[in-house]
């Protein structure tokens, strides 16, 4: 059966970096997945997406969440369902953790408010395997530093991110069957060993050929 | 207390020309009411609006729901909740029921779907008045050809303005009490009248300086 993978963490965890070692993983056993991204993944999402990282945009936090969730709808319909429907996997750099993580834990939108948007769009669709990169703030935004540009959400202030770490933290403790934690603060090559290592665990439990 | 009106009815059914003579029925009672209108209303909304009648946007019914309430919750949190709260009328060209018979009746989004964002976004919110204008569609149409350039949903079938209508009538039936039937296949000057004399009965029923 195809999985859906989701890679999550606060910005500045690394797991970008990791999407093409996971890929190469995947590869190995035969599985040539669809790799795409959150918000975005569909040319109107990537439309959306550039409105809600734009500095200028003014949106409320509930309009924000309702545009988050549209950009993941058109992403499910046309581009999540369909490739798992015909037995390709899928990778999404971020899906609906970083939804109750941002929204919800970081700026405050009602997890029982996210969660109604979530049933609506998805119907019951839930990732089979979820890595969360976790990192302590500091190190994450000293990672960031320095390196490009800071979008809107970058620019947020620390105790924004540690809400965020703290969300994301507390989604993994409910639900650690799917959500996966994996320490990023470590040397870059064990971040990658521990993220390949629980792709791995997923291709056992599946019998994919080896 | 300062009300809500609203104005809906299919493509060509001539609402938007009667905006100005409530507003200036509004101002004879010293009313200074605000003009608005959906999908729109703020520059986000608007933006939005411009996606959305695009015809070149490809988005999946739900997504284009999702993005109705989008603009929809930027507008009813930035727009007409603040401008009622500071005891300002407020009139818009289309609003929920719009989405419930386009969408709805007329695309297929089933209307129990439609309720729970409607719920999520307007936390209550209804409006005081409902101008529907009504038309048999062929007369709508024919207001419309050779006008201008017909956007998006405008270019759908006649079958699909026959459900938007037929779900517009539901919706009035269903609620005479907000919603009042404007026929809008009478002489202009009588459509005008009769709306005109809606409003009026809600400016009675508040009780308005005269």
């Amino acid at each position: 059966m195809a999985c859906f993978i989701t890679l999550e963490g606060i910005d500045g965890a690394g797991k970008t970096s990791h999407l093409p070692a996971i890929a190469a993983l995947l590869a190995e056993h035969g599985i040539d997945a669809l790799l795409t991204r959150e918000p975005g993944g569909t040319p109107l999402g990537e439309r959306l997406r550039a409105l809600l990282l734009d500095p200028a945009t003014q949106a409320t936090l509930d309009t924000e969440t309702l545009l988050m969730f549209a950009a993941r709808c058109e992403h499910v319909q046309t581009v999540i369902r369909p490739a798992l429907a015909s037995g390709r996997w899928v990778v999404s750099d971020r899906f609906t953790d970083a939804t109750f993580a941002f929204q919800g834990g970081g700026r405050g939108v009602d997890s029982a408010r996210i969660a109604t948007l979530e049933d609506w769009v998805q119907q019951g669709l839930q990732p089979d395997l979820t890595l969360l990169f976790d990192a302590p703030t500091e190190v994450a935004h000293a990672r960031m530093a320095g390196e490009r540009q800071l979008d809107r959400f970058e620019q947020e202030a620390a105790a924004f991110h540690q809400r965020v770490r703290a969300a994301y933290l507390a989604r993994a403790a409910a639900d650690p069957t799917r959500i996966v934690l994996i320490r990023a603060d470590q040397p870059l090559a064990q971040v990658r060993a521990d993220a390949l290592a629980a792709v791995a665990a997923l291709l056992a439990a599946q019998g994919a050929r080896a």
